[in-house]
């Protein structure tokens, strides 16, 4: 185990809580800054917002991609240059679009006419990008039908861009997010590339294009690291795009924060449930609804181990310490922990930097979310 | 719409928020203690712990079913009795029955040895029931495997209790929450019957029989009244306890609180998402992380309306505010809005005053949880 968070968890904090080390954070920014050596990274704050990490990221010249106006607060506390954010969310009240373009946010994302029209007025002159569907294939936490919208489409609001007042930057994508296949990335290149030499052919030469986030954490799978994406991701760039490359700007969350950190959980019950079943319940004092959301359908699968309980080992479902029925994280998924475990002890659930504190409901069943502790 | 309601949202609060009309929370109660004159009426206080609730609950004489210490203490803050109180959850953390147990709170639910055995330590003397699993047929949102024990191993647990110092008092079902049918209630009153003239025939006299919560709200669908569920509940009481019925109770929760408020949202965005589907997509303030998070699997159909928006209607898609592709409220449910339905007016989802406001994400994509009104 990482030696920072070992040494701080033989403290014994309360639990449920989440232990991160920036330092760990910070390595993976530097290592995708080393693979993709062409792209501005903007760390997406929405995989944890918590004010040490994005401290830690302005310090290293990371940018920002923004969910909402508090998020963009929350980067330009933290250090971050108004010019270094991004506004990608596709859709946004009036009032937090004027107040980003206030701040100084030069660049918004879009996915609709309406939303483009909603900029034009509310953040006038400002650089848009638009957000293409494309297919999530290989994602595990895919992005569905809710973003994104056709190449004609985009097309036609891009060169509807200059008549409104705004400047029409570039196109952007998602392939969705723990992505651990390349191929979704050579389909959405191949498609864009196809659009910026059209609106080119029309006089319209777009200066960016944001590939998204999406990069994989290593969860039950081993998943490719960041420098065979990178490489994946440079060989279809230039195929598709020659040595006409256009800016490059990437959107990791999970990357960057996922296996900084891990949520250190107390036991509350072990039983065995079902005379039918010989599998033991054990019921942790954090749920679905205590962070640990993407669980939901078992989509994440986090890595789990006993803290101090050793010996054989047998099959458990894992639940959660509300009264809900659906606050259940693993049933189908094959987990299995020390015969000898019992209430009181400790679990490690790791690799759970992004995408967990957020998501904790405030008071769910009267429990606090879960401590945060950044080393 | 109700009155109180209907002149505080002429003040325009700012959205998303919670509008709750605390009369008809005490008007919910006093129809079910007219409709079950015999039983205890425990509230259960996840569906919504807001101290206007508890106070004026507990003004009213009634007592509280909670699921963790904090629950319990919001109770006695609210001048709740902690003789009135049940600790239901049937796990608990050991130090949380402990100070459950130096508060006074008499009646400990378990359904596992480890459980009871955890009981016995740390609240000696108490009185303890246990859970039986029992079918959730008819129920929308069911309890699936988690709790409840089968009546062989209840039995043999109530016959242990005595030689571990504590007091056997009773047994508990439930039969799953948003429950449209009182066939589950027959056939769990008739499965625990025998059990208590069993344990009988053993010198074991059982004195209470807690039929759980679960009675439903009208949402998309008509549902019974607490009238109808209470005559079915009572004739099957008799059928199998005769003349020996044991104290009963009940713990309401969204029949208490459900139809007793409304959300009032925001749109912030509508547009058609793709060339093939007519149907509009209409993006909220609120979504799944904001508090609607029974809208998992489009479990429960909130009845929505546009607040101000009229003419004629045709189908939509709702979905939350947040990047993430999962914050989809219904997609497959066929709901239909007003066609001159734009961002920037309001919709209200009706009948949300149970199971929302605690779910609520701490600060996912950066927005606050939603504001509640109690009148």
């Amino acid at each position: 185990m990482n030696p920072k968070i070992a040494s701080f968890l033989a403290t014994t904090p309360a639990t449920p809580c989440l232990v991160l080390d920036l330092d760990v954070v910070a390595a993976n920014f530097a290592a995708l800054r080393h693979a993709l050596p062409l792209a501005r990274i903007f760390y997406a704050v929405k995989a944890n917002p918590a004010p040490p990490i994005l401290r830690r990221l302005s310090g290293l010249g990371a940018c920002f991609d923004a969910a909402s106006l508090p998020e963009i607060e929350a980067c330009l506390s933290a250090g971050a240059l108004a010019a270094d954010i991004s506004f990608g969310n596709t859709v946004k009240k009036p009032a937090a679009i004027a107040a980003a373009h206030a701040h100084g946010v030069p660049l918004f994302a879009f996915d609709s006419r309406e939303e483009l029209e909603k900029i034009a007025v509310h953040a006038p002159g400002s650089q848009v990008y638009c957000r293409i569907a494309v297919d999530n294939i290989g994602a595990e936490w895919p992005l569905s039908k809710k973003f994104g919208t056709s190449l004609a489409r985009a097309r036609g609001l891009m060169l509807a861009a200059p008549g409104l007042g705004l400047q029409p930057h570039g196109l952007s994508f998602h392939v969705g997010s723990q992505q651990t296949g390349t191929a979704a990335y050579e389909l959405a290149i191949a498609q864009v590339a196809t659009l910026f030499t059209d609106l080119k052919n029309h006089g319209l030469d777009l200066k960016m294009l944001n590939l998204g986030g999406g990069f994989p954490v290593r969860y039950d799978q081993d998943v490719p690291d960041s420098a065979h994406f990178a490489t994946e991701i440079m060989r279809a760039m230039t195929t598709h795009f020659g040595n006409d490359l256009p800016e490059m700007l990437i959107e990791p969350g999970r990357a960057i924060v996922g296996d900084a950190g891990l949520i250190a959980a107390e036991v509350v019950l072990v039983c065995q449930r079902l005379e039918a079943d010989p599998r033991r319940w054990v019921y942790l004092d954090i749920g679905r609804y205590g962070g640990l959301a993407e669980t939901e359908g078992e989509a994440i699968r986090y890595p789990i181990t006993a803290a101090t309980a050793s010996g054989p080992s047998g099959p458990v479902v894992l639940a959660g310490p509300s009264c809900d029925g659906v606050d259940i994280l693993y049933e189908k998924s094959p987990y299995e922990l020390p015969l000898a475990l019992q209430s009181g002890q400790r679990l490690l659930i790791h690799n759970t930097g992004a995408y967990v504190t957020s998501y904790a409901s405030q008071n769910f069943n009267g429990f606090t979310p879960l401590a945060e502790h950044y080393l």
